[in-house]
């Protein structure tokens, strides 16, 4: 498996689950008891620790009134913008 | 959790998978092999026996040259479409 990619695709839906949360003014064990998960094991989901299920996935989405795809979607955007800032980085260094 | 809710959505995951796997010409042996996971995972998975985690569905997603997040939305609209299926058999049956 391409498990290069996986770090990177975990921390980005860590952020966008985070920053959902945040929008929704939720703390971190408001949303674990809603989702009947540990706060700590939330907490490393938002820092991309957990490679977690589909499954899992779906529940929080839930709870944070989206979909898991909107979810994926967004973390998508997150790794994109991300990469792009990298070599824009890279391209003021080269200069 | 909202447990209930799982199999039905790996179901739906399984079978969008299966598709775009059949669209692309694919048998489950060269998919699990460009994935580097076994066949009989692979077909577990397309029957919505296993609650993969978004590592393996983008692995997945991207040999499938697709994205995981488009594979959610397919199964969400998936989902949808069984439910009012299901619905338009109840109301059949009421008559």
């Amino acid at each position: 498996m391409l498990k290069k990619q996986e770090p990177e695709l975990l921390r980005a839906v860590g952020t966008t689950i985070a920053k959902r949360r945040q929008f929704l003014a939720l703390t971190q064990q408001q949303l674990a008891d809603a989702v009947g998960i540990h706060r700590t094991y939330l907490s490393d989901i938002e820092q991309g620790k957990r490679n977690i299920s589909i499954g899992t996935l779906h529940e929080i989405a839930t709870r944070l009134e989206t979909t898991s795809a909107s979810i994926l979607r967004q973390a998508d955007k997150e790794m994109r913008a991300k990469k792009s800032q990298q070599s824009d980085t890279r391209t003021a260094l080269d200069k």
